[in-house]
């Protein structure tokens, strides 16, 4: 199933299958109990980020040659940090460059799998993993290079963190349509042109060992993600270096899934 | 007004003031309109921290003798790092050592003012700054070294995410009790023994500045928490090195405030 999140004519919160006339079919439900078609159509007039996480843990350097193009030696144990969920951004809404980044371009893309847990997951062996997931999206981790080298005393987070630096979408993908999420192409193109173009395969810690690895003695919650990292192509490793501007159209496009949308603008 | 939050004797969540006889003066309201006084006690069953932090924000660092005790310099901007939500932990609850740590002793208590966001913060000067303090709590920031430090690829928030890692508590004091948040003792004991006594006043980052820091282009929403850092004494620096151990109590005592106690038992 495709769950598109969104706002109706009426300005309420809806869950539907998106048609192609610009309407949903309406869904009940919710991450943990899932979803039931109903006989009922919406309006889309707003697409929403496909859920509001409880909690968002992301991954480093999880590409090997991503790994590479930033000099970083590859990990030997999954690189974990977190965004705020004040962070998450939805298709087709602005990434703001943050005034703090007013110095010069700083702010770089990072296209990624996303996984939503469905299940409440603690201590999962990594054969069993997968049974934890509810479906995956597409999310690009925004971050800000300066910030999250020098902002957060070589702590990641504050330079991640800014508003808006956490898009998801378009939808969510359930994961039966989905059966091996490590054979999915990665890309992000920036105003058209490819900037990365990668493949799940390519991960250092497949979905599952990452699943394994974060639920110990940690409870994910449904309805947490796990941001799954990116691969090779970002913009400051590029030569010449590439960050992104007003008015840049950013998008992140996963096999299956679809393309997250953003235009780039200044905060105010 | 120092406002506990609690389980009554139906099993309904509660706020309120506690009473000397184990009951509580009913307050309503909530973080963002204030709390109003009601004309009902109930019997307190159950303590639970003080709120459910919509984000959980913690500075590494930020006490001067604390750095030195670390080997780490002096930051020059503040050390910012995440926990999960499903680390809150309560007052008098357990504090459980993860399995994972079964290695070997790693498990470390930091004794730490919280910061309550009480409106919603964005772009917030340094002088402004308190004025978006809804009230201040005690708080542990439970730490696995040895995660915290090779778990997660330097980056520190695996090693302080695990379940029952963030007690809050007892209660919350609101603001106006402290006008200045900067002259607080705030001490831990372990199994009596007093490990840490610093002074808010030896804060490299005072909370206004670290409000400002964290709110630029990133919106502090009210239930925001902020854990401010450690003063030094904690165990891993400690000669011979203390570790936390089945059977321990720690404590951390702040004035004002109170007192946060928990009880360290091993992970099931």
């Amino acid at each position: 199933m495709r769950i598109t999140r969104f706002i109706d004519e009426n300005g309420t919160v809806q869950h539907g299958i998106a048609q192609q006339d610009g309407t949903a079919q309406l869904l009940k439900g919710d991450i943990q109990t899932g979803f039931m078609r109903q006989d009922e159509q919406r309006q889309i007039s707003r697409i929403l980020a496909p859920l509001t996480p409880v909690n968002i843990f992301c991954i480093g350097l999880n590409y090997r040659e991503h790994a590479q193009e930033t000099g970083a030696p590859i990990p030997d144990t999954p690189v974990v940090f977190m965004k705020p969920t004040t962070a998450v951004n939805h298709h087709q809404a602005e990434i703001l460059l943050p005034a703090a980044c007013n110095h010069g371009p700083e702010v770089d893309y990072e296209a990624e799998l996303c996984v939503i847990i469905g299940k409440t997951a603690r201590n999962v062996a990594q054969s069993d993993a997968l049974d934890y997931v509810f479906g995956y999206t597409c999310a690009n981790d925004v971050s800000a290079r300066r910030w999250q080298k020098h902002g957060g005393g070589g702590q990641w987070i504050r330079g991640k963190s800014f508003d808006s630096f956490c898009p998801l979408g378009p939808v969510m993908v359930t994961a039966d349509e989905i059966p091996d999420p490590q054979t999915l192409r990665v890309r992000s193109q920036l105003n058209g042109a490819v900037m990365q173009d990668g493949n799940t395969s390519d991960m250092i810690f497949p979905i599952a060992s990452l699943i394994h690895h974060l639920s110990q003695d940690l409870t994910l919650l449904p309805g947490t993600v796990i941001l799954t990292g990116t691969p090779s192509g970002v913009g400051f490793a590029r030569n010449p270096q590439v960050f992104l501007a007003e008015g840049d159209e950013i998008s992140v496009e996963i096999d299956v899934i679809g393309k997250l949308q953003n235009r780039v603008v200044n905060a105010v």
